[in-house]
């Protein structure tokens, strides 16, 4: 089957999936748990086969990491599926509707956006994710995972349809996209047939397919994360939000990465910071300022403001003013999320509306910033882009709108 | 000063913008508004050198007409920017707002874009009325209008900057972009310093930015709208209605192109209709069984239920049921808006939650589908795509949203 066909099965498929009714969702979501659950000796023996083909090939340790599947992450994957069903349906809200002058009736109310295509990185699970997010959204998804884990997601995606079929929908709405290179360019080209695409993995893939695709595709991008320690901060809770933030999880993207110090609290703030900091077993990296408030911080070197660490590191700079902070905010933030600790009114309010960013948080962690935190049940990533989705995604994000207008023969006078 | 310059430029007076309160952006209009009414003899005059350039290399009178400014036409503009003053301010609406289970308040706030750029076609009062829809946002813009108007745009933006100082904001939140293709294709790949490009014209331009660009892109596309006769229609309704959409305004986007109607109401319908139609001077183009109905009935050719005709023209169709009727629209339509006339409760309901396009109406006309119509005060396109915006865009469309949190020290627990 070419490129062209599976998405037009997509597509097909999306139009059943246009009307299907919350409980008709459901009921396909929980059989596709069943076949999954079913199916976890074939999955797991398809993915000791990738893991073999990508130990031949030197794959390293961390990549077969994220490759890996357990009888535990199947099983995980399946309830996954089973916790969407138990989430609302976001198809049908009415967004906001008033009568016209006239007297007829606008609604402007939440559809399907149709087909979305998904480029991910090594890991199989998302493949199970991402496809009961798309269709508990009412979309039809083309799921291009990697190479490496071909074996694993041709397992998945085979239980998933099996699912689909045994529930009375049909199987098109979950696709397995394979070839190579071709596959990938297809998808991109493919404007009128996908929807939307949203790559997920590394700033590579993500540039490639931003700058390449014709078809609307969501930035899940990278998280330079700042927070600023205030004049008036309360030291204690800064120092808890940044050990937090930091070190709950440093991989992430919204980890902390760079601390701004104020100057008139830095005396005391630097010291503090960095000492705790190095308890915890993270290394500070700071300009000429901070380095001389605290023997313990390495001296930053160029471009450090800039990249993510993702490890136990930090970077930190003292900084004149709050307008200082905002500028430095402004130059090198990715646009995730920036936090500011304060007791004050003032400088709460200007952080907030100053900073350009997916979540501005006042006197909080920046870990809070995750579809989970927010209550959103599922999450297909986080955006920081600022056309049609800001922040963490949930099924909501996955919908468009349609105005509905109703009259009883109305026409246009002028 | 290059292109680069001027959108750092434009980045930079964006940032004040976010900012700006609702009494100093309508101080703004109203001073933008102040300056281009005294400046009317200096734009009358570039326009009429636009004008006779434009005739010595054999513009067509339509294309000169679009041109052509008036003392009413720019004295429009002015009020254009008074009203909207008068409108509310999009920015710092609250989205909705909820608390954590740690207690950490949640809030997603409009907030604007940062830089807009629009690439629109001969007309120059649309310099004007972008620069305010993109100023009463909170955005600055990048307006990038024909060579053809490079005077008259000229003229215009000297005035809006004009005013823009005077009530002590930055010029550079109004940005007349010159340069041949180049510059265009400097805006298309704009991606960090431009948040959003809408091109506004032809399909060639539209499809042109739509494919070359790598900054997001509003499509505010065509317009080949549908209406369906169901078998339980009123005939008297489906008339009024299809001459109203059809000859109202034939050349706008809402405008009817194609009107399907039901076999088992063609007998008494198409007569009807077509002899209405025929009375009004439109020219009806139908399939043999409408030919077969009405001797009147032109055949319609290869593709003439692709295009949008914009003209006195109307293509016809007997379809065999309602089924029939989805079909065709989901092969030809271009997503804009789709209309039924009906008696039939299931058959409105299935009409406006099968059919996949920005409006969807029951027995009213398509050409209520506008941001004028719809209340919104100000338009600056109708978008045919299903990411950000659908449908009429007024101001809220040229908005993104941020999440704000704010707590009392609360740190990420699991």
């Amino acid at each position: 089957m070419t490129f062209q066909e599976q998405a037009r099965a997509a597509k097909a498929a999306s139009t059943v999936l246009r009307r299907l009714d919350r409980a008709g969702k459901d009921a396909a979501l929980a059989a596709m748990a069943v076949r999954l659950r079913e199916s976890t000796g074939e999955v797991l023996a398809a993915n000791a086969a990738d893991l073999e083909r990508g130990r031949a090939s030197g794959m390293t340790e961390g990549l077969q990491d994220r490759l890996r599947l357990t009888a535990e992450r199947v099983e995980g994957m399946a309830a996954g599926l089973e916790s969407l069903a138990a989430l609302g349906d976001p198809i049908g809200e009415v967004v906001r509707g008033w009568n016209t002058d006239q007297g007829v009736r606008i609604e402007q109310v939440r559809v399907p956006l149709g087909v979305i295509g998904i480029i991910y990185e090594a890991r199989p699970n998302v493949t199970a994710d991402a496809a009961g997010i798309c269709l508990k959204s009412g979309n039809a998804s083309l799921l291009r995972g990697s190479s490496s884990a071909l074996e694993s997601n041709r397992a998945v995606i085979r239980a998933l349809r099996s699912g689909l079929v045994d529930a009375g929908q049909p199987a098109d709405a979950v696709n397995l996209v394979e070839g190579g290179h071709e596959a990938t360019q297809e998808m991109m080209g493919a404007r009128g047939l996908v929807d939307l695409l949203i790559p997920r993995g590394g700033a590579g893939l993500i540039n490639a397919v931003v700058s390449g695709s014709s078809v609307p595709v969501i930035e899940t991008g990278t998280g330079n994360c700042h927070l600023v320690v205030d004049s008036s901060a309360d030291l204690d809770m800064a120092e808890a939000i940044v050990l937090n933030a930091k070190t709950q999880r440093p991989s992430v993207c919204n980890a902390l990465e760079t601390v701004l110090v104020l100057r008139d609290v830095a005396e005391s703030a630097v010291p503090r910071l960095v000492g705790a900091l190095t308890d915890a077993g993270v290394t500070v990296h700071g300009d000429e300022r901070s380095v001389a408030l605290d023997a313990a911080v390495v001296p930053a070197g160029p471009g450090e403001y800039d990249a993510e660490y993702l490890s136990m590191d930090l970077a930190m700079k003292v900084v004149d003013d709050l307008p200082a902070a905002l500028e430095h905010i402004a130059e090198h933030s990715s646009g995730h999320s920036e936090t500011i600790v304060t007791g004050s009114l003032e400088a709460a309010r200007t952080f907030q509306e100053s900073v350009d960013a997916a979540a501005v948080l006042v006197n909080c962690s920046s870990r809070f910033v995750d579809g989970g935190e927010f209550g959103f049940g599922a999450e297909i990533g986080i955006s920081t882009q600022k056309m049609h989705a800001r922040g963490p995604m949930g099924l909501t994000e996955m919908t468009s709108t349609s105005y509905r207008l109703v009259g009883t023969g109305q026409v246009r006078l002028g």
